[in-house]
Protein backbone atom coordinates (compact mmCIF):
# COMPACT_ATOMS: atom_id res chain seq x y z
CA UNK A 1 0.00 0.00 0.00
CA UNK A 2 1.16 3.72 -0.90
CA UNK A 3 1.66 6.33 1.60
CA UNK A 4 -1.00 8.29 0.13
CA UNK A 5 -3.56 5.64 0.31
CA UNK A 6 -2.36 4.17 3.82
CA UNK A 7 -3.01 7.85 5.02
CA UNK A 8 -6.53 7.40 4.09
CA UNK A 9 -6.93 4.27 5.56
CA UNK A 10 -5.63 5.80 9.01
CA UNK A 11 -7.83 8.72 8.51
CA UNK A 12 -10.53 7.07 8.11
CA UNK A 13 -10.35 4.30 10.99
CA UNK A 14 -9.96 7.36 13.21
CA UNK A 15 -13.32 9.19 11.98
CA UNK A 16 -15.02 5.63 11.22
CA UNK A 17 -14.12 3.35 13.48
CA UNK A 18 -14.50 0.27 10.66
CA UNK A 19 -11.68 -1.75 12.03
CA UNK A 20 -13.54 -1.87 15.12
CA UNK A 21 -13.77 -6.04 16.05
CA UNK A 22 -17.25 -7.31 15.69
CA UNK A 23 -18.53 -9.96 18.83
CA UNK A 24 -19.02 -13.33 17.22
CA UNK A 25 -20.91 -16.19 18.80
CA UNK A 26 -20.82 -19.22 16.17
CA UNK A 27 -19.39 -19.72 12.68
CA UNK A 28 -19.96 -22.73 11.22
CA UNK A 29 -21.09 -23.98 8.02
CA UNK A 30 -21.32 -25.35 4.91
CA UNK A 31 -25.10 -25.73 5.65
CA UNK A 32 -28.71 -25.07 3.90
CA UNK A 33 -30.30 -21.95 4.69
CA UNK A 34 -33.29 -23.43 6.34
CA UNK A 35 -35.66 -20.69 6.22
CA UNK A 36 -36.98 -17.40 4.19
CA UNK A 37 -36.02 -15.68 0.28
CA UNK A 38 -33.15 -18.10 -0.28
CA UNK A 39 -34.55 -21.09 1.55
CA UNK A 40 -32.19 -24.02 0.21
CA UNK A 41 -29.01 -21.89 -0.28
CA UNK A 42 -26.11 -23.51 0.66
CA UNK A 43 -24.67 -21.05 2.97
CA UNK A 44 -22.06 -20.20 5.87
CA UNK A 45 -23.64 -18.71 8.80
CA UNK A 46 -21.84 -16.32 10.90
CA UNK A 47 -24.32 -15.25 14.33
CA UNK A 48 -23.08 -12.37 16.03
CA UNK A 49 -23.42 -11.28 19.77
CA UNK A 50 -26.29 -8.49 21.32
CA UNK A 51 -29.92 -7.78 20.65
CA UNK A 52 -31.91 -4.82 21.13
CA UNK A 53 -35.02 -7.12 21.14
CA UNK A 54 -36.02 -10.14 24.10
CA UNK A 55 -38.26 -11.88 21.95
CA UNK A 56 -40.26 -14.30 24.51
CA UNK A 57 -39.87 -17.36 21.71
CA UNK A 58 -36.18 -16.34 20.71
CA UNK A 59 -34.19 -19.59 19.57
CA UNK A 60 -31.35 -17.72 19.87
CA UNK A 61 -31.75 -16.06 23.26
CA UNK A 62 -28.42 -16.95 24.32
CA UNK A 63 -27.05 -13.75 22.02
CA UNK A 64 -28.29 -11.69 24.53
CA UNK A 65 -29.03 -13.25 27.77
CA UNK A 66 -26.07 -13.42 29.29
CA UNK A 67 -26.13 -17.12 29.10
CA UNK A 68 -23.14 -17.52 26.62
CA UNK A 69 -21.08 -14.41 27.70
CA UNK A 70 -18.00 -16.03 28.09
CA UNK A 71 -18.09 -17.18 24.17
CA UNK A 72 -18.32 -14.34 22.48
CA UNK A 73 -15.28 -13.26 20.35
CA UNK A 74 -14.57 -9.94 19.65
CA UNK A 75 -12.84 -10.69 16.22
CA UNK A 76 -11.32 -9.33 13.17
CA UNK A 77 -13.24 -8.98 9.79
CA UNK A 78 -9.98 -10.86 8.87
CA UNK A 79 -10.04 -13.22 11.58
CA UNK A 80 -13.78 -14.00 10.76
CA UNK A 81 -13.31 -14.35 6.63
CA UNK A 82 -9.55 -17.08 7.93
CA UNK A 83 -12.11 -18.83 9.79
CA UNK A 84 -14.96 -19.02 7.31
CA UNK A 85 -12.40 -20.38 4.82
CA UNK A 86 -10.89 -23.02 7.15
CA UNK A 87 -14.45 -24.22 7.61
CA UNK A 88 -16.26 -24.07 4.19
CA UNK A 89 -12.80 -24.36 2.26
CA UNK A 90 -13.21 -23.39 -1.24
CA UNK A 91 -17.06 -25.22 -1.35
CA UNK A 92 -18.92 -22.21 -0.54
CA UNK A 93 -19.98 -18.80 -2.02
CA UNK A 94 -22.51 -17.34 0.34
CA UNK A 95 -22.61 -16.07 3.88
CA UNK A 96 -25.43 -15.55 6.13
CA UNK A 97 -25.13 -12.66 9.35
CA UNK A 98 -27.60 -13.73 11.31
CA UNK A 99 -27.74 -12.58 15.23
CA UNK A 100 -28.95 -11.57 17.89
CA UNK A 101 -29.54 -8.12 15.90
CA UNK A 102 -26.28 -8.01 13.42
CA UNK A 103 -27.77 -4.27 12.71
CA UNK A 104 -26.14 -2.95 15.92
CA UNK A 105 -22.94 -3.47 14.61
CA UNK A 106 -21.62 -0.29 11.87
CA UNK A 107 -18.53 -2.08 11.46
CA UNK A 108 -19.75 -5.12 9.53
CA UNK A 109 -19.30 -2.66 6.68
CA UNK A 110 -15.73 -3.81 6.74
CA UNK A 111 -16.78 -7.61 6.36
CA UNK A 112 -19.22 -7.16 3.96
CA UNK A 113 -16.48 -5.79 1.84
CA UNK A 114 -13.84 -8.28 2.58
CA UNK A 115 -16.81 -10.99 1.58
CA UNK A 116 -17.74 -9.33 -1.79
CA UNK A 117 -13.96 -8.77 -2.69
CA UNK A 118 -13.82 -12.54 -2.20
CA UNK A 119 -16.70 -13.68 -4.15
CA UNK A 120 -18.65 -14.51 -1.87
CA UNK A 121 -22.71 -12.93 -1.50
CA UNK A 122 -24.01 -11.96 1.44
CA UNK A 123 -27.09 -12.68 2.92
CA UNK A 124 -28.34 -10.99 6.70
CA UNK A 125 -31.33 -11.20 8.69
CA UNK A 126 -32.57 -8.32 11.31
CA UNK A 127 -36.04 -6.90 12.91
CA UNK A 128 -35.84 -3.67 11.20
CA UNK A 129 -35.65 -1.90 14.79
CA UNK A 130 -31.87 0.30 13.42
CA UNK A 131 -30.95 1.55 10.07
CA UNK A 132 -26.74 0.71 8.77
CA UNK A 133 -26.06 2.09 5.55
CA UNK A 134 -24.41 -1.27 4.61
CA UNK A 135 -28.06 -2.92 4.45
CA UNK A 136 -27.82 -1.71 0.80
CA UNK A 137 -24.69 -3.76 0.06
CA UNK A 138 -26.26 -6.82 1.29
CA UNK A 139 -27.71 -9.31 -1.18
CA UNK A 140 -30.62 -11.23 0.30
CA UNK A 141 -32.20 -9.01 3.33
CA UNK A 142 -34.33 -10.11 4.95
CA UNK A 143 -36.60 -7.54 7.54
CA UNK A 144 -38.59 -9.55 10.11
CA UNK A 145 -40.27 -7.05 12.22
CA UNK A 146 -41.88 -9.17 15.56
CA UNK A 147 -45.29 -10.48 15.65
CA UNK A 148 -47.45 -9.84 18.85
CA UNK A 149 -46.39 -13.07 20.61
CA UNK A 150 -42.84 -12.08 20.54
CA UNK A 151 -44.31 -9.10 23.30
CA UNK A 152 -41.64 -6.83 21.63
CA UNK A 153 -43.44 -3.23 19.76
CA UNK A 154 -42.94 -2.35 16.73
CA UNK A 155 -41.32 0.83 15.46
CA UNK A 156 -43.24 1.65 12.66
CA UNK A 157 -41.99 4.76 11.80
CA UNK A 158 -38.32 3.42 11.81
CA UNK A 159 -39.26 0.49 9.87
CA UNK A 160 -40.90 2.66 7.58
CA UNK A 161 -37.90 4.83 7.28
CA UNK A 162 -36.06 1.42 6.64
CA UNK A 163 -38.11 0.14 3.57
CA UNK A 164 -38.47 3.23 2.26
CA UNK A 165 -34.66 3.58 1.97
CA UNK A 166 -34.55 0.03 0.69
CA UNK A 167 -37.21 0.86 -1.64
CA UNK A 168 -35.71 3.93 -3.16
CA UNK A 169 -32.40 2.16 -4.07
CA UNK A 170 -33.72 -1.26 -5.33
CA UNK A 171 -32.31 -3.34 -2.61
CA UNK A 172 -32.73 -6.73 -2.62
CA UNK A 173 -34.83 -7.48 0.43
CA UNK A 174 -38.29 -9.23 1.38
CA UNK A 175 -40.22 -8.88 4.69
CA UNK A 176 -40.39 -11.92 7.21
CA UNK A 177 -42.91 -12.36 9.97
CA UNK A 178 -42.82 -15.25 11.82
CA UNK A 179 -46.05 -16.56 13.10
CA UNK A 180 -47.28 -18.57 16.32
CA UNK A 181 -51.20 -17.42 16.55
CA UNK A 182 -54.08 -15.54 15.14
CA UNK A 183 -52.39 -12.53 16.56
CA UNK A 184 -49.32 -12.60 14.78
CA UNK A 185 -51.28 -13.50 11.24
CA UNK A 186 -52.80 -10.47 11.86
CA UNK A 187 -49.55 -8.22 12.82
CA UNK A 188 -48.15 -10.35 9.49
CA UNK A 189 -50.97 -8.75 7.34
CA UNK A 190 -50.88 -5.59 8.62
CA UNK A 191 -47.30 -5.86 7.79
CA UNK A 192 -48.02 -6.60 3.98
CA UNK A 193 -50.61 -4.08 3.83
CA UNK A 194 -48.06 -1.61 4.81
CA UNK A 195 -45.18 -2.67 2.63
CA UNK A 196 -47.30 -3.73 -0.74
CA UNK A 197 -44.54 -4.21 -2.93
CA UNK A 198 -42.03 -6.05 -0.96
CA UNK A 199 -41.78 -9.96 -1.16
CA UNK A 200 -43.53 -11.06 1.98
CA UNK A 201 -42.81 -14.44 3.69
CA UNK A 202 -44.50 -15.54 6.95
CA UNK A 203 -43.06 -18.43 8.72
CA UNK A 204 -44.18 -21.31 10.71
CA UNK A 205 -42.93 -20.37 14.38
CA UNK A 206 -41.56 -23.34 16.48
CA UNK A 207 -42.62 -22.99 19.79
CA UNK A 208 -40.93 -26.06 21.67
CA UNK A 209 -37.68 -24.68 21.94
CA UNK A 210 -36.64 -27.35 24.58
CA UNK A 211 -38.00 -30.56 22.82
CA UNK A 212 -34.28 -32.09 21.97
CA UNK A 213 -35.89 -35.08 20.41
CA UNK A 214 -35.98 -33.89 16.59
CA UNK A 215 -38.49 -37.10 16.06
CA UNK A 216 -40.74 -35.81 18.62
CA UNK A 217 -40.42 -32.33 17.52
CA UNK A 218 -41.18 -32.84 13.70
CA UNK A 219 -44.98 -33.61 13.85
CA UNK A 220 -45.56 -30.79 15.96
CA UNK A 221 -43.73 -28.25 13.49
CA UNK A 222 -45.31 -30.18 10.68
CA UNK A 223 -49.13 -29.66 12.31
CA UNK A 224 -47.70 -25.68 12.21
CA UNK A 225 -47.39 -25.61 9.03
CA UNK A 226 -49.90 -26.85 8.04
CA UNK A 227 -52.09 -24.52 10.13
CA UNK A 228 -50.34 -21.67 8.81
CA UNK A 229 -51.20 -23.07 5.25
CA UNK A 230 -55.14 -23.92 6.01
CA UNK A 231 -54.83 -19.91 7.37
CA UNK A 232 -52.93 -18.45 4.65
CA UNK A 233 -54.64 -20.01 1.68
CA UNK A 234 -57.90 -18.68 1.34
CA UNK A 235 -57.31 -15.15 2.29
CA UNK A 236 -57.62 -12.70 -0.40
CA UNK A 237 -55.39 -10.38 1.91
CA UNK A 238 -52.45 -12.68 1.05
CA UNK A 239 -52.17 -13.26 -2.31
CA UNK A 240 -48.76 -12.84 -3.05
CA UNK A 241 -46.91 -14.58 -0.16
CA UNK A 242 -44.46 -17.25 0.86
CA UNK A 243 -45.96 -19.52 3.50
CA UNK A 244 -42.62 -21.55 4.81
CA UNK A 245 -41.17 -23.65 8.17
CA UNK A 246 -37.89 -23.83 9.40
CA UNK A 247 -36.68 -26.42 7.11
CA UNK A 248 -33.60 -26.84 9.55
CA UNK A 249 -35.84 -27.78 12.45
CA UNK A 250 -37.44 -30.60 10.68
CA UNK A 251 -33.97 -32.01 9.73
CA UNK A 252 -31.99 -30.60 12.71
CA UNK A 253 -34.93 -30.51 15.30
CA UNK A 254 -33.13 -27.75 17.90
CA UNK A 255 -29.99 -28.38 17.61
CA UNK A 256 -27.68 -25.54 17.40
CA UNK A 257 -24.51 -24.94 14.93
CA UNK A 258 -26.11 -26.78 11.45
CA UNK B 1 -64.81 -5.80 -30.01
CA UNK B 2 -65.22 -3.68 -32.66
CA UNK B 3 -64.78 -5.35 -36.27
CA UNK B 4 -61.57 -4.80 -37.42
CA UNK B 5 -60.18 -6.51 -34.21
CA UNK B 6 -62.48 -8.78 -35.16
CA UNK B 7 -60.91 -9.30 -38.49
CA UNK B 8 -57.68 -9.14 -36.80
CA UNK B 9 -58.33 -11.97 -34.14
CA UNK B 10 -59.80 -13.96 -36.77
CA UNK B 11 -56.60 -14.09 -39.04
CA UNK B 12 -54.62 -14.36 -36.13
CA UNK B 13 -56.46 -17.44 -35.40
CA UNK B 14 -56.20 -18.89 -38.89
CA UNK B 15 -52.38 -18.67 -38.84
CA UNK B 16 -51.53 -19.19 -35.25
CA UNK B 17 -53.68 -21.83 -33.98
CA UNK B 18 -53.87 -20.24 -29.96
CA UNK B 19 -57.04 -20.85 -29.63
CA UNK B 20 -56.78 -24.71 -29.79
CA UNK B 21 -58.09 -26.68 -26.83
CA UNK B 22 -55.94 -27.22 -23.95
CA UNK B 23 -55.37 -30.95 -22.81
CA UNK B 24 -55.83 -30.45 -18.92
CA UNK B 25 -55.99 -33.31 -16.21
CA UNK B 26 -55.64 -31.32 -12.94
CA UNK B 27 -56.73 -27.58 -11.88
CA UNK B 28 -56.10 -27.00 -8.37
CA UNK B 29 -55.43 -24.99 -5.62
CA UNK B 30 -55.37 -22.39 -3.59
CA UNK B 31 -52.21 -24.44 -2.15
CA UNK B 32 -48.05 -23.70 -1.47
CA UNK B 33 -45.09 -24.56 -4.41
CA UNK B 34 -43.48 -27.66 -2.43
CA UNK B 35 -40.51 -27.24 -4.80
CA UNK B 36 -37.92 -24.56 -6.68
CA UNK B 37 -37.24 -21.26 -7.56
CA UNK B 38 -40.36 -20.45 -5.75
CA UNK B 39 -41.14 -23.03 -2.83
CA UNK B 40 -43.38 -21.93 -0.47
CA UNK B 41 -45.09 -19.25 -2.78
CA UNK B 42 -49.29 -19.27 -2.64
CA UNK B 43 -50.14 -20.69 -5.94
CA UNK B 44 -53.27 -22.48 -7.78
CA UNK B 45 -51.85 -25.77 -9.98
CA UNK B 46 -52.74 -26.25 -13.83
CA UNK B 47 -51.58 -29.81 -14.72
CA UNK B 48 -51.98 -30.65 -18.72
CA UNK B 49 -51.78 -33.63 -20.10
CA UNK B 50 -48.96 -35.58 -22.41
CA UNK B 51 -45.57 -36.03 -22.48
CA UNK B 52 -42.36 -36.85 -24.67
CA UNK B 53 -41.04 -38.05 -21.14
CA UNK B 54 -41.58 -41.23 -19.58
CA UNK B 55 -39.44 -41.01 -17.13
CA UNK B 56 -38.98 -44.38 -14.67
CA UNK B 57 -39.83 -42.45 -10.88
CA UNK B 58 -42.20 -39.71 -12.62
CA UNK B 59 -44.63 -38.99 -9.84
CA UNK B 60 -47.33 -37.46 -12.61
CA UNK B 61 -47.07 -40.95 -14.99
CA UNK B 62 -51.24 -40.79 -15.09
CA UNK B 63 -50.05 -37.37 -17.80
CA UNK B 64 -48.96 -39.67 -20.30
CA UNK B 65 -49.70 -43.59 -19.39
CA UNK B 66 -52.96 -43.52 -20.36
CA UNK B 67 -54.37 -44.35 -16.73
CA UNK B 68 -56.48 -41.00 -16.84
CA UNK B 69 -56.98 -40.79 -20.38
CA UNK B 70 -60.88 -40.21 -19.86
CA UNK B 71 -60.31 -37.49 -17.25
CA UNK B 72 -58.26 -35.53 -20.08
CA UNK B 73 -60.45 -32.51 -20.62
CA UNK B 74 -59.84 -30.28 -23.87
CA UNK B 75 -60.13 -26.64 -22.28
CA UNK B 76 -59.89 -23.22 -23.60
CA UNK B 77 -58.10 -20.61 -22.13
CA UNK B 78 -61.14 -18.73 -21.26
CA UNK B 79 -62.30 -21.67 -19.52
CA UNK B 80 -59.52 -22.47 -17.69
CA UNK B 81 -59.36 -18.68 -16.04
CA UNK B 82 -63.32 -19.23 -14.99
CA UNK B 83 -62.18 -22.68 -13.22
CA UNK B 84 -59.03 -20.62 -11.56
CA UNK B 85 -61.16 -18.08 -10.54
CA UNK B 86 -64.39 -20.37 -8.99
CA UNK B 87 -61.60 -22.39 -7.02
CA UNK B 88 -59.01 -19.44 -6.00
CA UNK B 89 -61.76 -16.72 -6.00
CA UNK B 90 -60.17 -13.27 -5.02
CA UNK B 91 -56.67 -14.81 -3.06
CA UNK B 92 -54.28 -15.74 -5.52
CA UNK B 93 -51.99 -14.23 -8.15
CA UNK B 94 -50.05 -16.82 -9.42
CA UNK B 95 -50.38 -19.85 -11.23
CA UNK B 96 -48.24 -22.68 -11.73
CA UNK B 97 -48.67 -24.81 -15.01
CA UNK B 98 -47.05 -28.14 -14.93
CA UNK B 99 -47.46 -31.68 -16.67
CA UNK B 100 -46.72 -33.54 -18.41
CA UNK B 101 -44.33 -31.66 -20.68
CA UNK B 102 -46.78 -28.69 -21.03
CA UNK B 103 -43.74 -27.09 -23.63
CA UNK B 104 -45.72 -29.56 -25.87
CA UNK B 105 -48.93 -27.15 -26.62
CA UNK B 106 -47.88 -23.96 -28.20
CA UNK B 107 -51.40 -23.01 -27.36
CA UNK B 108 -50.64 -21.93 -24.05
CA UNK B 109 -49.43 -19.04 -25.00
CA UNK B 110 -53.32 -17.61 -24.96
CA UNK B 111 -53.99 -18.46 -21.13
CA UNK B 112 -50.06 -17.10 -20.65
CA UNK B 113 -51.30 -13.96 -21.86
CA UNK B 114 -54.81 -14.32 -20.42
CA UNK B 115 -53.41 -14.61 -16.92
CA UNK B 116 -51.06 -11.68 -17.29
CA UNK B 117 -54.04 -9.82 -18.63
CA UNK B 118 -55.38 -10.82 -15.15
CA UNK B 119 -52.81 -10.19 -13.15
CA UNK B 120 -51.08 -13.36 -12.11
CA UNK B 121 -48.20 -14.01 -12.05
CA UNK B 122 -47.40 -17.46 -14.37
CA UNK B 123 -44.41 -20.16 -13.53
CA UNK B 124 -43.86 -23.11 -15.52
CA UNK B 125 -42.00 -26.15 -15.08
CA UNK B 126 -40.71 -28.46 -18.41
CA UNK B 127 -37.45 -30.75 -19.03
CA UNK B 128 -35.92 -28.48 -21.67
CA UNK B 129 -36.39 -30.99 -24.26
CA UNK B 130 -38.81 -28.88 -26.64
CA UNK B 131 -38.27 -24.24 -26.83
CA UNK B 132 -41.78 -21.99 -26.83
CA UNK B 133 -41.65 -18.81 -27.68
CA UNK B 134 -43.90 -18.14 -24.77
CA UNK B 135 -40.85 -19.30 -22.70
CA UNK B 136 -39.63 -15.52 -22.40
CA UNK B 137 -43.21 -15.03 -20.73
CA UNK B 138 -43.01 -16.89 -17.89
CA UNK B 139 -42.37 -15.20 -14.53
CA UNK B 140 -40.84 -18.24 -12.87
CA UNK B 141 -39.53 -21.02 -15.48
CA UNK B 142 -37.83 -23.89 -14.40
CA UNK B 143 -35.96 -26.11 -17.04
CA UNK B 144 -35.68 -29.28 -15.28
CA UNK B 145 -33.53 -31.45 -17.38
CA UNK B 146 -33.70 -35.58 -16.29
CA UNK B 147 -30.89 -37.39 -14.37
CA UNK B 148 -30.03 -41.26 -15.77
CA UNK B 149 -32.05 -42.44 -13.05
CA UNK B 150 -35.41 -41.51 -15.32
CA UNK B 151 -34.21 -43.49 -18.13
CA UNK B 152 -33.83 -40.75 -20.50
CA UNK B 153 -31.34 -39.35 -22.77
CA UNK B 154 -30.66 -35.66 -22.52
CA UNK B 155 -30.72 -33.59 -25.91
CA UNK B 156 -27.82 -31.36 -24.87
CA UNK B 157 -27.94 -29.79 -28.07
CA UNK B 158 -31.72 -28.42 -27.94
CA UNK B 159 -30.84 -27.34 -24.21
CA UNK B 160 -28.12 -25.66 -24.97
CA UNK B 161 -29.91 -23.74 -27.23
CA UNK B 162 -33.12 -23.17 -24.82
CA UNK B 163 -30.39 -21.77 -22.54
CA UNK B 164 -29.17 -19.68 -24.93
CA UNK B 165 -32.23 -18.12 -25.95
CA UNK B 166 -33.56 -17.62 -21.96
CA UNK B 167 -30.24 -16.13 -21.42
CA UNK B 168 -29.78 -13.72 -24.36
CA UNK B 169 -33.45 -12.34 -23.25
CA UNK B 170 -31.94 -12.33 -19.35
CA UNK B 171 -35.63 -14.39 -18.46
CA UNK B 172 -35.77 -15.34 -15.21
CA UNK B 173 -35.27 -19.22 -14.96
CA UNK B 174 -33.35 -22.06 -13.40
CA UNK B 175 -32.06 -25.26 -13.54
CA UNK B 176 -33.26 -28.20 -11.35
CA UNK B 177 -32.01 -31.19 -10.97
CA UNK B 178 -34.27 -34.46 -9.21
CA UNK B 179 -31.19 -36.23 -7.44
CA UNK B 180 -31.25 -40.23 -6.64
CA UNK B 181 -28.35 -41.21 -6.27
CA UNK B 182 -24.56 -40.87 -6.93
CA UNK B 183 -24.92 -40.82 -10.82
CA UNK B 184 -28.08 -38.35 -10.39
CA UNK B 185 -25.38 -36.19 -8.77
CA UNK B 186 -22.50 -36.66 -11.02
CA UNK B 187 -25.47 -35.10 -13.98
CA UNK B 188 -26.41 -32.34 -11.62
CA UNK B 189 -22.90 -31.31 -11.95
CA UNK B 190 -22.14 -31.57 -15.23
CA UNK B 191 -25.54 -29.36 -15.66
CA UNK B 192 -24.13 -26.73 -13.84
CA UNK B 193 -20.86 -26.92 -14.58
CA UNK B 194 -22.81 -26.15 -18.55
CA UNK B 195 -24.73 -23.18 -17.06
CA UNK B 196 -22.87 -22.04 -14.57
CA UNK B 197 -24.96 -18.39 -14.62
CA UNK B 198 -28.43 -20.12 -14.33
CA UNK B 199 -29.24 -20.49 -10.94
CA UNK B 200 -29.10 -24.12 -9.68
CA UNK B 201 -31.70 -26.31 -7.54
CA UNK B 202 -30.95 -29.83 -6.69
CA UNK B 203 -34.01 -31.77 -5.41
CA UNK B 204 -34.39 -35.31 -3.30
CA UNK B 205 -36.14 -37.43 -5.32
CA UNK B 206 -39.22 -39.34 -3.68
CA UNK B 207 -38.86 -43.36 -4.51
CA UNK B 208 -41.75 -44.07 -2.92
CA UNK B 209 -44.07 -43.28 -4.95
CA UNK B 210 -46.36 -45.93 -3.92
CA UNK B 211 -46.59 -45.07 0.14
CA UNK B 212 -50.10 -44.23 0.95
CA UNK B 213 -49.28 -43.10 4.06
CA UNK B 214 -47.69 -39.94 4.73
CA UNK B 215 -46.46 -40.54 8.48
CA UNK B 216 -44.34 -43.90 7.02
CA UNK B 217 -43.02 -41.62 4.09
CA UNK B 218 -41.88 -38.75 6.13
CA UNK B 219 -38.58 -40.54 7.84
CA UNK B 220 -37.83 -42.06 4.25
CA UNK B 221 -37.85 -38.22 2.31
CA UNK B 222 -36.30 -36.54 5.45
CA UNK B 223 -33.09 -39.07 4.94
CA UNK B 224 -32.87 -39.09 1.46
CA UNK B 225 -32.57 -35.05 1.48
CA UNK B 226 -30.09 -35.42 4.47
CA UNK B 227 -28.28 -37.42 1.91
CA UNK B 228 -28.65 -35.05 -0.39
CA UNK B 229 -27.36 -31.78 1.76
CA UNK B 230 -24.30 -34.71 3.12
CA UNK B 231 -23.11 -35.07 -0.91
CA UNK B 232 -23.42 -31.65 -1.87
CA UNK B 233 -22.17 -29.19 1.36
CA UNK B 234 -18.47 -30.48 0.87
CA UNK B 235 -18.58 -30.19 -3.15
CA UNK B 236 -16.41 -27.09 -4.01
CA UNK B 237 -18.45 -27.71 -7.82
CA UNK B 238 -21.43 -27.36 -6.14
CA UNK B 239 -21.24 -23.74 -4.74
CA UNK B 240 -23.74 -21.78 -5.56
CA UNK B 241 -26.59 -24.58 -5.57
CA UNK B 242 -30.19 -24.67 -3.98
CA UNK B 243 -30.80 -28.32 -1.83
CA UNK B 244 -34.38 -28.79 -1.33
CA UNK B 245 -37.02 -31.41 -0.69
CA UNK B 246 -40.67 -31.29 -2.48
CA UNK B 247 -42.35 -30.09 0.82
CA UNK B 248 -45.38 -30.80 -0.43
CA UNK B 249 -44.63 -34.86 0.07
CA UNK B 250 -43.37 -33.81 3.52
CA UNK B 251 -46.65 -32.26 4.68
CA UNK B 252 -49.55 -34.73 2.08
CA UNK B 253 -47.51 -37.20 1.29
CA UNK B 254 -48.26 -38.98 -2.43
CA UNK B 255 -51.40 -37.07 -2.25
CA UNK B 256 -52.92 -35.99 -5.54
CA UNK B 257 -54.53 -32.54 -5.92
CA UNK B 258 -53.05 -30.63 -2.97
Amino acid sequence: MDSLAQTIKQHKNATVPASRPIPVLEIFGPTVQGEGMVVGRKTMFVRTAGCDYRCAWCDSAFTWDGSAKDDIRLLSAEHIMAELDQLGQDSYDHVTISGGNPALLPQLAELIDQLHAAGKKVALETQGSKWQDWFLAIDDLTISPKPPSSQMETAWDRLDDIVAKLEAKRSRFCMKVVVFDEADLAYAKQVHRRYPHAPFYVQAGNDQLAEQDAERLLPHLLSRYQWLIDQTMDDAELKSVYVLPQLHTWVWGNKKGV
